[in-house]
């Protein structure tokens, strides 16, 4: 993850500025400026953390002079009691961040740690667990870089990385084989072209104006297997379509090559992480 | 909630920045600009709709000639299949901006949807259902305005509009008495002061302190009482703590006046809508 | 005061490129990049220094190596020929920065100065000089921060952080009472509520209805004593409207709890403050 | 002066960010969405209105429904009791931007009432009142507008448009003949370079190195005519240093060109204007 | 081309900033606030033109009663004398605008019309033109919409849309291979790898390692053909290195499926157009 | 130049956003976090060198760690082979930096280059060559600055700093002499008034109105002759009009003192010059 990017400089700007406002009215009367502590940042939850570059960043946007020392790295596993890292450095702005970094640790941890559940589910199979669009306004950087932690991969982060063929574009296009020319003759020649699917006729079709991905897009389990079937790993497949932890096994086995989850960011709970504060 | 609002529309640019970055690739290619299309917002869901007005503006923000005809308010309840809004308008424009839109409706809805469950919960105690700083960095007043939306009560805003003593500011003021004393000689007095406590003595003298508020963090039931028969009804206690919807009718039960729930924002699912756009 | 804060932020990157716009014309052509300089910040009047951390943060964001030494801190008293700091560094940054860095000091220490002149002429009174929203757009964090380093104390930051039922509000709402329900209704137990009133009638409904505050708008004397008999010291009461040096402690004499004075903010004349650069 | 100014739009935007925050909590309780009215805008004070397009344009950044309608023009004299102009549009923003709208107003009332004293006082001498760069900082081009409007002349706008030599380009350069051969051999052929001379034989030096205008600085009124008969009408010749109402006629009379007041922005006292607001 | 993007609307804020700062002054002084004009764009060379949605957005946001009426659209041919298109609307803002309008109509123009010369150039093979990462920084986009005008093809859009493997990037992987495979593994299934070539050998493995495109990095004509033989059609092929209009034919008549040209946006000289302002 | 500028600036984040977008996708997947570089920068051309401030401040914004040691000066000769600089740093980050940072070098050395060339056209004559308004939008101060590089002199930055009366604004006013007196009456006295003629009629007449400079708008050169001869050197002339490096010299033989030159930043081809990069 590229953390010195400027959607993520926005996004920790405007976190700051909507808890801070006009500043920290407890802290600003009761704690002397030269006061120093040390935060003990400590998992209550198990799972996987994610975050730390955006809670150095995060400390350092708010005061240079806080320092974050990591105990583990993104990725690891941690369970209640275990100490994921410390900060050193003044306490006033140090308790000003506290909230708002554990806002963004807990979210992202939760995220890779449901992400690492799907990935672990369909670890018999040679099937990737891939990310949507369905991530949380202001944070699409962020959440897919948590998915990675968690072992899954990224979809397209974006209108602007890639083509997807959708129903409304078939519509307009006339037919698959025609959208797939539209966009073919235009596109830059580094850019790949996805194409959703609803029936096996329309996988075909697919295949035969030369997609780069198929997509199936709420398939029953038996049509996904024949979706297979039929193109025979000319091209990959992406299974899609409100994919829960107890059916994404049964989707794996179907041979797809992809299995795109939605609720990866949009419903993945937070895991409880706290920082202990010790003012000196 | 202030939908004109700097915080509101600097986390919609940002949203819609990082969705279209350049440009949508696909529509660019396929949709001819003339086009005009019909968008049907539906729920697949049950639960409370929220957030209305903050589709109505990114859609404005995505195309001036983008408009939504509400059916349904905030904090209507919506099942599987009932219809929340028709957005009218340039097919392009709305298929870039239909994916932000619902992420914004889904994730705002699945809050208010959560929150109405425990005010729901809650419904034979004369106790508010209030939310934390544990939003979403970038969301908090959209999330907060959510909370109201189900039925709940806004806790402080942020770190700049209520003085919050907790143990930190207590352990560098010397005492609870000390630290109010310090705080209400500085703040402006339209300000008001609460008191975490973790203890009935520390209740009893935040009440000799005069706080405005006490705050009972992670007590057992039978303290909760007797904290309660303490105060009296002089000033209103908050109950907070890792409170679940499994637990959150016994706490009412004890006789706070308040109860705060961090997963109201912080691990709320997103309610499943959906839009149909149909292009003419 | 936060003085990293956004608002501060924003309003002095204004200041600079106001000032500098595409450069400095004159020590651009004339003085050479090496050169160093000392700058005395020299007072020609007398009252109440305030705004030097701000002068710091101007200085620095001019150019990083740009240093202050305070010989002073905010709200010292300061008298023609005393040094207030000294800053070292580049002279063609702090040429650039000199007279933008004068002008923040000199309109905050007008301000300290005429608060701390009020403050006196009530020192023999138990009430409080505070603020009013009659500061200078763009100001409001510095100002406020300027009225309480000369002794006063603040009112309400904005719309958002207190509620002010105003006579419009009344008007709407059918009666104090009702409007205090409204607004008690829906804001966070951390707010209060100050009621505007214009009669010692309106006194008596605001105290009924539970005003946390009152506010004698534009009321004569001897109804302000009136007004405070009535309240006995149930909750504050603040003096509103035309407050004059000469007028301030008659009005403190009435009893009332605080006085406050939108000339503090918007009508203090500079202090006449200087910088001596001595190029090396 | 350019109302669509991007300096002018970031002032602006500040302003009402710091005066609205998260949204104006009263109103929102209280006044119903769909309530329109009418805002009279009165003065209570004698001098000059200006700002109103300030106010026109703050109004429709709150909101694009509030209307203007101007019964005076910037320049023409108030006294108590005169209608200024009639807001138009929806209750709930005419009462946010209300105090913001004012305080932009009687600010920059106050500046051209000032200024037109100091014209007032010098009618009888073909000499122009000019400001200086002792502006409100985030004010530049609002206050230099004003200063135009009470009948001033303008100072440059920065450190960019125009070349002034002070005493430190003086004594790096050398000498002021050197200064001024520097700055020509560099600048555009479009600017002009001024000198601040503070004895006679700086005057004569400056003439003789073709500085386009001279600015006395601080000097005795003797020595001012005695300037200005040497330079013989050659090059226009600025007054500048404490000047006050009192002593402004003095200087007009020795026959210098311009007088600059630093006085006209930086201690104008705000004029006495508001707005009566009726909802319907 | 996205005209409602982030990224344009920041380059034109600034260009419009950069141009008018304070104001207009000549324009302020003699041109009245009720004058209207018509502007018509003609143009006085010979070419393409390109850019006319960017002066339209532009001309709304310098006043937004400026309305431009196009006479031919991007793309169509221009010579001298021939009318683009023509703008009405108040003549201040209109006076404004004409600058930058014109500057970045020539320029879009002079890339169009440099790119039409080298898809002219190599008419008669099956090759694509496409530019670079080589155009004026802030212009990425307008820049790149203006080659598509010109016939030409769009590569990457950044570092962030593709993988191109570099030598440095093969230096540091071990191999052409390893770094396919480092990249392959991290990267969505929807991107795509293209890899810099030096040598047949290293086309041939990059071919083996099942690199999407192949780009031949300053190689002799006869290396290209023996590239083109060698791969056979399997993935394109991209010709790239200090291409210009005399050498393009013979590029192409080596069978290469891509040729990238760094001068059509580095260096194309602007196109001659200008606007003639009546003003009624 | 200022290199310290929000102009600069805002463009350097601008050409940083637009490349780098979400993250250099090649490198991520490559290049180890802690492996250093150094870069040479070398030019492969002949021309002046102008830029290097502009890539150490970019070089910064990427990664605080990257330094670059120039071993040129802005305005030095370079040809192909010659070292310019040395980046040494972390290699992620500066091969993120590397392709932007040549874009601003390039062109900025191309303007230089260019300046140059047309400077020693005319070396024999006393006679400044000057820039336009005609400059790349968004690098008005970058090109500018290249102009003075190359041995060139600036017009005016922008509508802002300086009158210039053209056709319309002489239609509008009467006449030329009334245009002059309606601006002299407006503009700050450190101002100068430039009028554009078009016959030795209206050379006459903005001479009597006391011009401060005439331009001469595309007068044959024998009209050119004419104007001096009339002038007598009272003010400063300029020429423009379609001024080619084949013509300038004819032009400069005239007499003029100024010869203003759009081709000098909107039509000069960049000049080549690129960065190796070993990574250690």
């Amino acid at each position: 993850m590229q953390i010195n990017n400027h959607y993520i400089k926005q996004l920790l700007e405007l976190a700051l500025s909507e808890d801070i406002g006009i500043g920290d009215i407890t802290s600003d009367a009761i704690i002397p400026k030269d006061r120093v502590a040390t935060g003990i940042i400590i998992s209550k939850d198990t799972g996987l953390v994610a975050g730390l570059e955006v809670v150095e960043l995060l400390l350092s946007m708010v005061d240079s002079q806080l320092m974050l020392t990591p105990m583990l790295s993104d990725g690891n596993k941690i369970e209640p009691g275990v100490e994921i890292g410390k900060i050193y450095g003044p306490a006033k702005p140090m308790l000003q961040a506290e909230r708002t970094a554990l806002n963004f640790l807990r979210r992202l941890s939760g995220i890779a740690t449901l992400t690492a559940k799907y990935v672990q589910a369909v670890a018999d199979y040679p099937v990737k667990i891939i990310d949507t669009r369905k991530t949380t306004p202001g944070w699409r950087i962020l959440e897919k870089y948590a998915v990675r932690v968690g072992g899954g991969y990224n979809h397209r982060f974006g209108l602007y990385d890639a083509v997807l063929i959708k129903d409304n574009h078939i519509a307009l296009a006339g037919s698959i084989t025609k959208a797939i020319e539209m966009a073919r003759s235009q596109i830059p020649h580094t850019m790949k072209i996805e194409v959703e699917t609803e029936s096996i006729q329309q996988v075909a079709e697919a295949l035969n104006a030369k997609a780069d991905i198929i997509m199936l897009d709420n398939m029953a389990l038996n049509k996904m297997k024949e979706a297979v079937k039929l193109v025979g790993g000319r091209v990959p497949i992406e299974a899609s379509g409100n994919v829960r932890l107890e059916t994404v096994k049964q989707i794996a086995a179907t041979g797809v090559n992809l299995i795109s989850v939605g609720a990866l960011t949009h419903s993945a709970p937070a895991l409880d992480i706290s920082i202990d504060v010790i003012v000196e």
